[in-house]
């Protein structure tokens, strides 16, 4: 049984998380550290911390936890000892796979393929993952486009390139670094490729009111993406690739209309580019679709569709083209790692028996009316409420104002990330119910009551 | 107890493996699988197939199992009811570190920290680690080269650069990929940085033979290096930093001299650079020192030591001065797993109480002998044996001769690696004692001689 609610003992951080800090300050930066955790208290939706408060945990890891803390479907996996070797000895996965490695994948990542996708490749991090589909376009670019590269004798530094957009977020290794235009201070120092941008639809809410406005601002939009292709290419800077998330999420939760992206799949069409999907934070069922990009309705709306946190394992979904067309070209000591595809069967189970897609709609519907309700209560504080299902987020007047309000809803007993600039993203658990969205918007009103 | 030797019931892959590689077929690339493994009945040393077949392992996962599969102390790590939230909570280790986290890295990473080293950052793969310890380097080149990068207001794309070496390995991801060198098809089409790279040196065997030459040779490497540093910085394209192994392990195990690194050590402080040592595959003990480096003889052999592999985790142990001056500039959802951490710290103690590296110079010494034996006795097939503990290698007349001998070692009950183009590497548990390398040579022989 879970917890029925927050219990704060102390500030967060509390003094036994400030000691820890400075022990762990003597080995490793701790400027990142919000407070530290007992996971073994931790249940469902309640994180605990190590002075004893209980939280409501509406950041889940960075938007990283399934099904809540400690649930007894992974904890059954954990205990089984048959499971016992997956454990202890991490196998090279592309070389020598353990026996149950097929049946986990077609029970577990396979269960839950997008539409029109019958292939899967493992990684580890939403990192090597999204590193690995560039790789995976690059070569699919060149194979296709006819050129026998396979037969030059010296490696090509071809100048192929991937078209991203502002305020997309991709991960920090340097390929995905090019692609990644959050914030200033994470590209700062760092070499980089010089890849083409495009901008992203920046929509006026609320979208009923600025339809217009909005449709005009895509529009824009997808005319700068296809005029960035076509000179990219007529440069020789071939456009290989076009990145992208069905919501940007660690830019501020900023969403485009689905009619955006199916005309944007149109023009990666016309222009041979590969359509390469980034689910790495919006997968994983909290749109109430396994997959964000579902919501498009499109019959073959992606070429690659990358994945991560939530599905505890890194990798991509591909079309059979992508396939290269030689051993070791994606390739790496692990390829992922066995334990998680475990995890993940369980978890992928449990979203299907306990209908967990059709909670995060319902939850996420409490979610997002309350957030209405509360921009309309505080309009000089809070504006912008939007979301699908319980992928939801709000935006706060400035920077400042948003830090003190996640610090004040913690104390309170709810734990909240930021995103952008000065937006608040809400990444609860699929187990998150209709009254935990109660009692986080209850909670919040009183934290921005303080305000 | 572990098994007698090894037991062939079928070739390798027997037709078990075949039909689950079908199987696997169906989604996903199987060129790049040998065979599937039952990890629950290997034990110690040997690996057991899905076929029955109990095999020798002297490849351990691509030189990633510490100390032998199903070790009992990592088991115990695995049932002790404590452990359980760690396993099944995955944190995000930056920003909500579990209770025990200073402490596990105390008692694992730290207690083993190369001489110099107070501060350790962990990540997930030896690709991670090193993606980010470049990222590191960078920041640290502009931070100390006082320029306030930090007050500009436009991300830089900086044009600095990182000295690599021909023949060197350090991953696949992007970044990484510009500083390896080992095989052209893992470039091939992929877009790289324009950055130097410094010929490796080629030593010619047996080294008491050609020791004038062997110098001269080094010689010659470390001034194309110097040389490379002056005229890069002169273009204005500094060298921030040099990425190293102590032996370069996939390019074939190719060696240098301790005085080699030395003079590099100097070079690289004359002239500004950090030192990277990438110890991915050298690290962790099997060369008889916890890590390779240590071989040197230098009080100051490194500014930055990445690992991975054999330590379960990633990360780097980086000197202070290489802490970034701002939050979140190295930075990702999980930075590494501490379900590895917490094997990591048991893998430590067994080392320590059943003194594995003494073990590793022990057996190492029979491998190397056995090694000489077998190049004396076949001259016309092997040359070049080399090694450092049980690090070692041997060279085949030529490629396919080699992939068939580790084909008829495997039918033999022998797993072996090939690395570089005619190589054979050899990359025991630190478990492996003198009695296997006897039986290993026997097999390995007996293979040999059927060629
Ligand atoms: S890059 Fe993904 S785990 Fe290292």
């Amino acid at each position: 049984v879970e917890f029925d609610g927050p219990c704060m003992k102390t500030e967060v951080p509390g003094p036994r998380s400030k000691i820890l800090a400075q022990q762990l300050e003597s080995i490793q930066s701790v400027v990142q550290v919000n407070f530290f955790c007992d996971y073994e208290e931790s249940k469902g939706n309640y994180l605990v911390d190590v002075d004893g408060n209980r939280m409501l945990d509406v950041y889940t890891q960075i938007a990283s936890i399934p099904i809540g803390y400690n649930h007894p479907a992974l904890t059954k996996v954990m205990t089984d000892p048959k499971n016992m070797g997956t454990f202890v000895n991490r196998p090279a996965l592309g070389m020598m796979p353990p026996e149950q490695f097929s049946e986990k994948l077609v029970n577990g990542l396979m269960a839950v393929a997008p539409k029109g996708f019958s292939r899967v490749q493992t990684m580890a991090c939403g990192s090597c993952s999204n590193e690995n589909a560039y790789k995976a376009i690059f070569i699919w670019y060149r194979v296709r486009a006819g050129v026998l590269s396979f037969f030059f004798q010296v490696p090509g530094c071809p100048d192929l390139t991937l078209l991203s957009f502002m305020g997309g977020f991709h991960g920090r290794t340097l390929g995905c670094l090019a692609t990644t235009h959050t914030k200033a201070i994470q590209k700062l120092d760092v070499p980089s490729f010089d890849w083409p941008i495009a901008p992203f639809p920046q929509l006026r809410y609320p979208l009923d009111q600025f339809e217009r406005e909005n449709a005009r601002e895509e529009a824009r939009c997808l005319e700068e993406a296809e005029d960035l292709i076509v000179k990219w290419n007529q440069k020789g800077r071939h456009v290989a690739g076009v990145v992208i998330e069905p919501i940007q999420a660690e830019g501020g939760d900023n969403h485009a209309s689905f009619d955006f992206y199916r005309k944007l799949r149109g023009i990666t069409k016309k222009h041979g580019c590969a359509f390469l999907v980034d689910e790495v934070q919006t997968g994983g069922g909290s749109t109430g679709k396994f997959w964000a990009h579902a919501h498009w309705g499109l019959d073959d709306p992606a070429d690659i569709v990358s994945f991560s946190k939530k599905m505890l394992t890194g990798g991509y979904y591909q079309k059979d083209s992508f396939q290269p067309d030689k051993p070791f070209r994606i390739f790496n000591t692990w390829l992922g790692d066995h334990t998680k595809n475990l995890l993940l069967t369980e978890v992928i189970k449990v979203i299907k028996t306990e209908n967990l897609l059709d909670q995060a709609k319902r939850s996420g519907k409490v979610m997002l009316e309350g957030l209405y309700d509360l921009q309309d209560k505080y309009p000089h504080l809070l504006s912008k409420a939007r979301g699908i299902g319980t992928f939801c987020a709000i935006d706060v007047k400035d920077e400042d104002t948003r830090n003190l309000l996640l610090l004040k809803a913690r104390n309170k007993g709810v734990v909240l990330g930021g995103c952008g600039t000065q937006s608040i993203r809400f990444r609860p658990a699929l187990v998150f119910k209709e009254h935990h969205a109660h009692l986080f918007l209850d909670i919040f009103n009183d934290a921005i009551a303080e305000l």
